[in-house]
């Protein structure tokens, strides 16, 4: 074997596994770590990040990386993708100066606290600032990482690679255009489902019980993972042997916790499925974020919202909550988990007002970094766009443009993978229902085996071998196609809502 | 400031914090880690320790430390202490070759699954071997790092710096005089306690609530602090705020397990109690092994082991196992949990028997060390030690020579420390009764909080400020004496065996 390229995957294995120790603690912070070990934690996480970012930017490492870069071709496929990849990386930590991270990652420390504070007392004036700075840092920051980008678009590249604002907004405006007249029509219609007996109470232990059984039933391995409780859902771990998921129960609102448990699911089984002899390396990591979200919501959203899954499980979740259910039938409660309710709330949304969240944050943080909103006025913007999307204003900046924390940590570019992620999900399940004809009957049967195969064998073992745009067009014989998510959503929701009956 | 001190406490402070960091992944291996993850955690633990002896083993900080060496004088006690400390750390860490130091840890992890399995099997002839290579390579690192020390001296240092073997001889040898004739009187004696009552059933939950709410009495601060499960009691965690203890629970048995939560809990309380403001810093840390076992076996035995302390608790604890103690009274059980029974295993043992169980093994340890005894004579040394000191033979090695893990890992010169902390403990708790005459009605009362804060004042917060040498002498103002401990054991068990009546 190439003498540097076994130097390369040496060094690239102990920065996984750095990184995968960084994960347990980050993860043990969130979920068992007491209180009184905050500060401590701190200093924890910033000694081990301290390492990461010196071994990530080691120059022996940028010698490897040279030299590989000239040979690349006599590797095979997934050895390229390593070298390119660490290559990616290792340009992208090394063109920014460690000044510049230190401010942005104090800057994120500082503006959580801010945001907190601010969104607890509907203060946004005092948050302004924070966005002002991350927007004075980003732009800093991007003309190093991306110079030959636009300043979104290379915040845009962090989480989505190889996709630009552009490329993005034809994508959401056939989005904006579909369904803000259709959610006003459901909105006007005489049908609107009955969502009463949703409410209720629901004990945390049965609500526990029933989200790990359908966790397991569709292909979390509960030998390579966890599932606990925090104050916010996700997933982390450190290995696709260690991946831990965690929901937060709610005892008048069993159904949030469930979908929580079978998102977090559905991104589990992306990484509990990774190719298992690269599991140290860059080539078996997942893709990008609009990738990750569409395993997400393909489980929570084409399986769980199904009507298959509902007849399914229903006699289950019945048994689980005696009482609570009985006016309800697979019909209703099919109905009630899928109404269309324009809210405020993003993380509250249904699949149909989902999407319109994500394009009015999209528009916003294109604007900022355009130059054609001033901060100031980014609370008007917000409120503005909400009556025009959803046709509802915020009562307070707390529930309006102070809701979500993604910028107090400068994540700006994160919001539009929510909604790419959605119509990759689509597209994926059409591929799938194409190839297994049987999946609406397997789901309606709770065998989800065929299914989970399907992605192991199409998304999760491809790891980074393709772009995701080569991903899609492998899978589906097309592009990113945002109709397809629109007649999903219409043809869904027409039957839903009764439209033509 | 000094700028090279200043230097130095930033590297140690980095270092301990990495340190925090490993202590939290091996907790996390012990209680929460899904069992798939071994190998991945595996991995994850060796990179993680390849940096933190890269660091600790880093010539700047070499650099450092010569310098400052020579201008200790300039320093306050604190300071001095985390030079002197950080000094003899990074000799004991440069002299060993990096390949003995990999070679040791190699052995220690193949020599555990082989200890694993001989010990299932009753094969000693299977496990011999490994402790053949670990005397051979033991031998190769004393004359490294400990050159002027005897072989099994240097083993000892690691765990008891400062005593030497010959002066343990010296101590264990009054104890064999004093406690082998009086078990020996005991177990004939006509008046035996009763302890039929402390079998039964006794509910996990009810187990758990009762062993939280006495830790807590004792000082346990479960905002700095966990209790959970794990196969083998022990306290961890990654700092004074963070503080780990684990029990395990046997329904059968409530003893067993409330009193490893006492145990776990004053090592806790050492290390919840360390000075706050240096706790990244070596001159909080604790200071031997004997040290902390004196404090955790304070509170198992000098505390919770006392009449005192059954009358507090034994309404509660009647409350708990309602049914099960009926028979019980304050006497019979303060009797049943003391009761004195020569048994095979070590950890099962009470506090007359214990001593010998590490005499026995420490004195194997030395003559195999000084070349008295060879490692294929080891089971029938062991028993004929067993048949001598407490009067049975181990009907396999299983429950013999094989039964503690020390040996598997290499950890050679731990077993002095169990007994030398019980010494330390009995010497200490005098010492806290004659400052604090009312210790007895405090105790019986249930308020613990004087006892805690004398402990947190005169041992938890001078960290390292004293040698273990000093610290005796300045509490007790006296050396490490063993006739207090035989002073207590005898008064102790004549009482409960009504030797005198």
């Amino acid at each position: 074997m190439n003498k540097n390229y076994q130097n390369l995957i040496h060094r690239l294995e102990e920065i996984s596994r750095l990184k995968g120790v960084m994960s347990i603690i980050q993860w043990d912070q969130e979920v068992t770590m007491p209180t009184g070990a905050a500060e401590a934690r701190a200093n924890q996480i910033s000694a081990l990040a301290g390492v990461i970012h010196e071994r990530m930017t080691d120059k022996i490492l940028g010698e490897y990386l040279g030299e590989l870069s000239v040979q690349k071709h006599d590797f095979c496929a997934a050895e390229q993708c390593n070298i390119e990849e660490a290559c990616r990386e290792f340009d992208l930590m090394t063109k920014v100066p460690k000044q510049l991270v230190q401010a942005i990652a104090a800057l994120s420390s500082r503006g959580h606290a801010i945001w907190v504070q601010a969104r607890k007392e509907n203060r946004f004036i005092d948050f302004a600032p924070v966005i002002q700075e991350f927007l004075k840092l980003k732009r800093e920051w991007a003309a190093c990482a991306y110079p030959d980008s636009s300043v979104y678009d290379a915040n845009i590249a962090l989480f989505e690679r190889g996709t630009t604002a552009a490329e993005i907004s034809v994508i959401f405006d056939q989005l904006k255009e579909a369904l803000i007249p259709f959610i006003q029509e459901l909105e006007h219609h005489t049908y609107q489902p009955d969502v009463s007996f949703l409410q209720g109470y629901f004990p945390v232990e049965k609500q526990a019980a029933l989200a790990r059984r359908i966790s397991e039933d569709i292909g979390f391995q509960f030998d390579k993972g966890r599932m606990d409780v925090s104050v916010h859902p996700f997933c982390g771990g450190s290995h696709s042997t260690d991946v831990r998921i965690t929901t937060r129960y709610n005892e008048n609102d069993f159904i949030e916790s469930l979908y929580a448990v079978i998102h977090e699911t559905g991104h589990a089984l992306y990484e509990q499925g990774r190719m298992p002899d690269a599991s140290d390396l860059p080539v078996s990591e997942s893709l990008t974020m609009g990738i990750h979200e569409s395993q997400s919501l393909f489980w929570e959203r084409m399986i769980a919202r199904s009507r298959g899954f509902c007849t399914h499980y229903f006699e289950t979740i019945c048994t689980a909550f005696p009482g609570n259910l009985q006016r309800a039938t697979v019909d209703t409660f099919y109905q009630a988990i899928n109404a269309c309710r324009p809210g405020f709330i993003r993380v509250e949304a249904d699949e149909l007002t989902y999407p319109l969240h994500v394009i009015l944050r999209f528009e916003i943080e294109k604007d900022l970094f355009e130059g054609n909103l001033s901060v100031g006025d980014l609370p008007e913007v917000w409120n503005e766009k909400m009556k025009k999307y959803l046709g509802i204003i915020p009562p307070t900046d707390t529930v309006g443009v102070l809701q979500d924390s993604h910028w107090s940590s400068g994540a700006f570019g994160y919001f539009p993978s929510y909604t790419l992620g959605a119509i990759y999900a689509c597209q994926f399940y059409n591929a799938l229902r194409k190839e297994l004809p049987d999946t609406d009957k397997n789901i309606e049967a709770g065998y989800f085996v065929p299914i989970k195969n399907w992605l192991n064998q199409n998304i999760h073992r491809q790891g980074r071998l393709y772009t995701p745009q080569e991903l899609v067009l492998r899978i589906t014989g097309e592009s990113l196609n945002p109709q397809h998510l629109i007649h999903y959503l219409k043809s869904k929701y027409s039957a839903i809502y009764k439209l033509n009956t």
